[in-house]
C-alpha cells in the first residue's frame, strides 16, 4: 500500500500537524520562499514519488499568497511524479463567488476550481461550501464534508428550549437539518432589499418567543448580517442567543463586535480557519481536524466518504437501503 | 458582415421560425433523420462555412432525443466550418439538476455543458436558468435572458390589490423584483420536510389576506407544488391567483388540474417551449422569440446583451452609472 | 487486488447479471430516476472509491435515452472517485454513423466517442463495430470482441454442403475468417445502386448452386438487405439459409418477415441486445455474456484480452510467433 | 478582407507555386534549416498575424521529413499570431494506417491527425483520403476534395467501349461513381486471401470481354496489385489498360514495371505528389492545383465547398433540391 | 473594424492611460473589488463582446493580488464574449522562476503561463523576459518587446569612453548588442560560487581602466548585486558608472543603497513597473508606453510587431532580405 | 508489483538492451514496419495491458524517423491499456530548438513535447538537457538524469594539474560542479560576435598556462566549436587537452578532425548516442545505461531520483537537511 503523505502550506500548519497526528503519520516539510521581486516558489522536501499526496491549506487571508502556495505546491509535486494529489482546502472561500450576479463579472469560484485543476490536482476535500453547486464548478472529483455532526455533539447537551434560526432561507435547508439532529424547531430571517444594495430583515419566520436561539451560518466574516439578526431576534422576544457557524473568519473587529452584544452568550466555530491571535472567552472552537485526518483515511484505502454522515446529514450520507454494500 | 444563419430541431420549429421572422431570415432548413437502429443523424441543407450559425433546440420532451439532435447538428455544423455556433436553448431543463444532494450522484446540468463544448458550441443562449449557478458550469459564454419584462407588462394593467408569490425562498429574489416592477408586495411560502421526502408548505411569510396573487415559479412541470401553495393561499385569505412561469411545460395532466382548481384565474407562460395541443382558454402564453431575436442580432452586432434589461432587472443589466460607454 | 464494480443501466440488465454470474461477482444497483421535465439522474447505490468500475449498456433503442443514462452513470462514478472506468457496451451502434458521406452531415460514431471521454470513461469494451476504423475515434483505448468464435462452434456441427454468404463486400473479410473457422467456401453479394438512393444486389460472386447458405452480417435491424439477398440466393440455385448476425436488433416486423420466409431455415444471433419480447421458434440467441466476463477479468488483471481470440480471427488474436511472451 | 497566405515546405514546391498562381497571390518564402544533429526548424518570412494562412505539403517521402516541416511551420504560424491556419495536404498518406488490424498497432493516421491539432491547425484541406472514415480522425474540420471530375474529363472524350475497373471491393463505390460519369459499366477485382498474408485476385466480377479497361485506384505505390489485376483482365479478355490513380507515388521501380506491361496503354495520375525525376511517355499527369486553388479561394470567401462538386459525384456534393440557398 | 478596448487592474493604472492616450483611445473602466473573506472580483464597465479587449497588469508587489486581478479579469472577459483577450504583463516577473534547479520544486513562469491560458487569454503582450526560453512556456502567442531601442537613444548622447557592463554572463548577449548598438565595448562579470549558497563575482572580463561603465540588467530588485559589481569595477579602474535596467522594481531600501554609491552617477530604468513614491534626483524613468501602444496598434491592425526593432536587435526584428515582405 | 515492460526503437537497441540486462529485464520485442509509401507503423509484441511501460529512443539521426516510431510505439501501448509510459529518450536532440531567437521561428523543444504528450506519454526520462528550461516545456514529470558522476569518476584518476574549460559561458554552471567534483580550477571561453551569424571565441577567462585541459561541453556535433576553443587554448600555453562531452553525435567527419588536431590527447563520451561505426582509438565511451536503469527501478518502486545524485550536482540532489525523510 502507498503511503501517505501530507504538506501543509503557510496558512494553518496547526490544522494539518492535528489531522496527521489523529492519521499517524508526520507532517512533512516543505520550504516556501519569497524571490525578491515578490513571487512565490514552493520545494517539497519529501520523496513525493508514486505516493498518495495530500496538501492541506484553507484559502484564508491572504488570500491570494495561500492560493499561489497550494497551486505552486500541486505543481511541485506534479513535478516530481506523484500518484494522486488531494488539495485539503477546509475552507474553499472562494466558493462565495458562485454565479453571474451582475453583467461581465468574473466568478472566482469557478476560476479557482480550473486553476487547481491546471495545477494538477487529482481531487479536492473541502467543508461545507456556500452553495452546492459550487462542487460541480470542478472538473475533479470533490469530497465535502460537513461539520454539523461536531456542532451537534456540542449543543446536544444543553439545547432544551431552543431553536436553530438561519440568518436567511438560502441557508434554511441546513439549518433544518441541524434542528432535526438536536430535536428543537426551526427560524429563519427573512432578508428584504431597500434600494439596490441595502438589505434589512425584515422579519422572522417560525417562533422565537421565549426562546434560546442557536444562529447558524456557514462563514462569519465581518458578523455584519449575525448582529442584524441578533437584534431582530431580541425585538421579537427571544431570550438569547449562541451563534455558530462553520468557517469562522472574524475579519477585523468580527469577535469585538459580537461579544459586545450581551444578548449573545457564546459564539461556536471549528478550526477549518485559523483562530484569531487574541483569546476571546465566548468563542469556543471546535476541531474538524479528526474528521478529515478520517476522510484522507477513507480515501486512501477506498472506503465510503459518505459513510461518515450516516444519521447525520442525508444530503452527505450514503443512499439508504444499501447498507450491506458498503 | 457575415450572416446569421438560424437553424432548427424538431423540438420546437415554430418558436425558430418567430424569432427567423424578427430577424428578418429565412430558417435554414436541416435533415434530421433516425437509422433503423435508432440512432440520429443531422445534415445541415445551406452552406455555414465562415457564417455566425444559431441553432434553436430548448430540451423538452422527448428531452433525451432533442438534446442528441442539437449535439450532432453542432458537430455537423463546426466540421463545415462555421465561424461562431451559438446554441440557443430557450428552456435549457438539465439545469434542474444542479448539484450533488445525495452522495454517488450524476450533475446533468454540468454533464450536459460539458457535451455541448465537446461537439463544438462557442456561446449558448438561453433563458432563465433554474439556479443562477448553473450558468458557471458551462466552460463557453453563456447570454442568459429574462422574461421578467415580458411577463411585467402582461400584469401591469391589471395588478391592483395584487401581491406577487413565490413557492419557495429559493426563487423569492426573482419574485422580489418582479413585484417591485409592478409596485406590489411580495410574499412566499416557507415549506418544511416531512420525513425524508415528503415537502409541505408549512406558511406563508407576507401578507396575503384580500389579495388577487401572482403566483410566479421558474418552470411549472406537474405542477404539483404550484396547487398545494394556492391550497395554502386560499386557507390564508387570499382572494384569487393568476399563476405565471417562464418555461411552462405542464407535463401530464398539469392543465388539467391547475384549471379545475377555481381559486385560479389564468396560467400565464411564455414560448420557450411548445404549447400544448390541446386548446386551454385560461392559458396564456406570452412570446419571448422577439426578446431572443434581439439578443441574436446583439450577439452578431457586437452589441451589449445586458442593455436589453435595462430598468427590468439589475441581475442582468449592464452597470449603473456607466451609460456613455455602451 | 481492488474490487471489480459492475453496473447495469436499464437497456440490457439480463446481459449484465449474465456477466456478473461469469465473474463471480453481485451486480451493484444504481438508481435511475427520471425528472418531471424529462431529464435523466443517475445515483450508484455503492461505494466506488478507488474500484475497478465496468458499467453495462449496449447503445438500443431508445437510444438515445439509453445513451444519456450511459453517460450519467460514468460521470457519477467519475465524481465518486472510482479509479477505472470501462463502459462495456456490447452493441456501439453509433458506429453505423461512420463517415461524412454526405457535405455538412454529422458523424454520430466520433460524436458519442469523444462524449463518452467528456463524461469521464477511461476504456471501451465492446463487439464487433460496423466498420474497423471506428475504434480509432475514440481517444482512450477500445477492446473490441469478436462473436466470431462463439457462431462457428454453433455451426461447426451441422456445416457440410454449406457456404458462408455476405450480403456485401464491406463485410466479405470477416465472412472470408468465419468460412474458414468452418472449413467452407465463401460468397458475397455485389450490390449497384439504382439511380440515387436505391440499391439492388446484381449478382453473388462465389459458387452457390445447391449449397445451404450460411448469411452472415454485423446487425439486422429491419433484415431488408438480408431479404433481398435471400431472394436472390434462391435464383442462383442454393437451397435454403441460415441468417446470422452480431447485433439481432430486429426492428419493426423483422422476425415476423424473415421468418415468413421459407428458404430461412434458422436465425442466430447473440445477446449483445435485448431479446425480442415476443418468442420465435426459429431464432437462436447464442450468449456472449461469457466473453465478456473473460475479457473483464482479463482487463481487470493485466492479462491479454486478444489472447482469446487465438486460432480464431488473427485481426483480434495477438501476434504470431511470441507466444512465451504472453 | 484579410490576406491570404500560401507558403509551402519542401515537399512539393512547384504545386504550391501553381496553387499561388490560380490564386494570383505569391508563394511567401520560409526559411527550413536543419541543426547539425539533424533536428529541424522552420521560419516563416513573411508577417502573418491575423491572415487566413495555408501551408501546402503532402506527405511523400521522406514522409517524416516532410511532416515534420509542416507541423514545425504550423507551429510558427500560430506562435506569429495567423489567424486561421490550413493544412493543405494534396496526399495525406497516412491515411493509410486507418484502424487496429493486428493487436497493440499504431494507427498513425489517426496519431498524426491529433498532432496536426497539436501544433495548431485549424483546418485540413485534402484530396481523396484512403478511406472515408479517416476524416472523422480530425478533431478539426475536414475540407476533401476529389480528382474524380478532373480524371473524367481527360477519359471522356476516349472512353468508348470501356470498363472501370477497381482492383478491390473497397474502392468500388467509387469506380461505380466514375463509370457513371463516363456513362460505361464497372466491373472489380475480387481478392482471396491465400493462407496469411498472400492475397489474390480471385475473380472479375463484371464483364471484361472485348473492352478497354480503365483500372482505377486512390494510390499508387509500388504497383503490385496493379499488375496483378491487369493480368487477370487480360486472362478474362479484355483489350487493354488505362490505369489511372489520384496519388502516383510510384515508389521504386513501379513505372518502369508498368510501362514494361504491354497490356497497360497509358497510365493517368494527379500532381498531389511530385511528379518523378524521369520521364514516362505513358505517364500522364493531370493537375488538380486549379481546384485546390479554386477551394482555398471559396474557403477563404465563406463560399460552399461541396458546390465545386455538383454533379461530378453526391458525396462530395452539397445536398439535393436546395439549390437556392447555397 | 472592432474596437479597441483597453482595461486596467490596479498595479500600474498610469501606465494603461499613457498606452491609451498614445492609442487616441479611453481607459475602460473595471471594478476590482475585495469580499469581507479577502476573495477578489472583477466587473468589467464596457462592453466588450466581440471586442478587441487589452488588460494592462505588470506583475508586480503584491504580486499575488495583481496576478489573481489579471486572471479575474481576463475571464470576466472571456465570460462577456470578447474577441480577442490580450494580457499585456509588461514585467512578467514569474520568469525568474524558469527551471527545476532543485529537485520537487515549484517553476512559478510556467505555472503562470498555464493559468493564463486556463483563464482564456488568447495572447500576451510582455517585454524582456528573464530568460528568453519562457516565452515558450506560454501555449499562446507571445509578443515580446525590447526596451533596448529607447535605453539606447538615452545613452547616445552622453556615451563616449564608455562600456557597457553585464553582471554576468546570462545577460552577456543582450549587452552586446546594446553596446553595439551605442558603438561602444563591453565586459562581464564573472561569478564564482562560495559554498552552496554565496556568489561572488570574481572578475571582470573586459577592459574597463579609465572607463564609464554603463552597467546593464533586465531587473533590479534589492540591487545587490549591482552593488558588489559597481564595487568591483572600482577596483579595476573603471572611473563611474551608470546603472540601466528595463525593470526598476527598487524593492524595500534598493534606490537608498544605490544612490548612496558615490560611483554610481545615474540609474536609468522604464516604466514597465511603478515609479517608486519618494523622489529620487538620481533616478531616470524612461517610458516605454509608446511601445506597448504602438505593439497593440500592429497587433490590431495585423501589422508586423517585429517591424518595430529593425535595425535595434536582429533577436526582436524581422528576418533580413525580405523587405518588400512586410 | 506490476511488470515492468522495455521497449526500443530502431535508434539505439544496443543501448536498451543493457539497460535491459542491468534491470534483470528481457527487452520486448517490437515490430516496426515501413508501409510502400513511407509511412511507419509499430505493432508491440508483448502484452502491456496495466504494464509499465518504458520505450528507449534516443532523438538521433534519422531524427525524425526516430521520433515518429517514439510517437507510434506511445501510441500503441496506450491503446493497448499499458498503465504507466515512459519515454526514455537518453538524448533529447531537439532541446537545442528551445526559444524564438528569431522572429516567427519553431521551437522544435516545445512542439516535440506536446507531441509526445498527444501521443499518450506520462513521463519522460533523459540526460543532460541542452537549456534548463526544457524542462518546463513538458506538461508531464520529465526525470532529468546527469552523466556528470560517470565522467568525474573517469577523470578523477588522472586529473592533476588540470583545469575543467566550459566553451562558453551557458555551459559554465556545469563545468563549475565538474571541476569542484574533480578539485580543480575551472576556465570558460569568451564568445564574441563578428558581424550577424559569424562567432569568434575572444579570450579565455581562468588560467590555462601550462596546464591539461579538460573541455566540457552537453552534445559535440560538428565539433566545430570545440576545435577553435583547442586552438585559442594551445595559444593560451595551456599543454593540451581532453574533449568530453554527454551526447557524443561526431556527426560527419567530426572524429576525424578532433582526432587529427594533436592537442586534443582524449575524446570522453557516453552512449547516450550510437557509437561511430568506425573505431577510433582516441574515443572512449562510457556507459550510462546503469545510471537509466536504476532511475527506472527507481521510477517503478516509488524512490527518489534525485537520491542517485547525491554529492554530485546540488541541481540534480536532494533537498539538504532532509536525510532522514527520503
Amino acid at each position: 500500500m502507498k503511503d501517505i503523505i501530507v504538506f501543509s502550506g503557510s496558512a494553518h500548519e496547526p490544522f494539518a500537524e492535528q489531522v496527521c497526528q489523529h492519521l499517524g503519520v508526520r507532517l512533512s516539510p516543505v520550504n516556501i520562499s519569497r524571490f525578491s521581486n515578490d513571487c512565490l516558489q514552493a520545494q517539497l522536501l519529501t520523496n513525493v514519488r508514486q505516493r498518495d499526496v495530500y496538501i492541506v491549506q484553507p484559502l484564508v487571508p491572504p488570500t491570494q499568497d495561500h492560493l499561489m502556495e497550494l497551486l505552486l505546491m500541486v505543481q511541485a509535486a506534479r513535478g516530481a511524479s506523484a500518484d494522486q494529489i488531494t488539495a485539503v482546502i477546509p475552507h474553499y472561500s472562494y466558493a462565495r463567488s458562485d454565479k453571474k450576479d451582475a453583467s461581465r463579472i468574473s466568478v472566482g469560484g469557478r476560476l479557482v476550481a480550473d486553476m487547481l485543476s491546471t495545477a494538477g490536482v487529482d481531487r479536492v476535500l473541502t467543508m461545507q461550501l456556500h452553495a452546492p453547486q459550487v462542487q460541480s464548478f470542478f472538473s475533479v472529483p470533490v469530497d465535502q464534508l460537513t461539520a454539523m455532526g461536531v456542532l451537534a455533539r456540542y449543543f446536544q447537551e444543553h439545547c432544551e428550549n431552543s431553536v436553530v434560526v438561519s440568518p436567511d432561507f438560502g441557508n434554511a435547508k441546513s439549518a433544518s437539518t441541524f434542528a432535526r439532529l438536536l430535536g428543537v424547531p426551526v427560524a429563519a430571517g427573512s432578508k428584504r432589499r431597500l434600494g439596490d444594495n441595502r438589505v434589512v430583515i425584515d422579519t422572522i419566520v417560525g417562533d422565537v418567543v421565549g426562546k434560546h436561539c442557536i444562529v447558524m451560518d456557514d462563514e462569519i466574516a465581518t458578523g455584519g448580517s449575525i448582529l442584524e439578526l441578533v437584534r431582530k431576534l431580541k425585538d421579537q422576544g427571544a431570550v438569547d442567543a449562541s451563534v455558530t457557524c462553520t468557517h469562522g473568519l472574524f475579519a477585523g473587529n468580527a469577535l469585538e463586535k459580537l461579544s459586545g452584544e450581551k444578548f449573545i452568550t457564546e459564539i461556536v466555530s471549528t478550526d477549518t480557519v485559523p483562530e484569531p491571535a487574541e483569546h476571546w472567552p465566548e468563542l469556543h472552537v471546535l476541531s474538524v481536524a479528526p474528521l478529515f485526518a478520517e476522510a484522507i483515511d477513507r480515501i486512501h484505502n477506498g472506503k465510503s466518504v459518505s459513510k461518515m454522515f450516516e444519521g447525520i446529514d442525508p444530503v452527505y450520507a450514503p443512499p439508504k437501503g444499501q447498507e450491506g454494500l458498503f
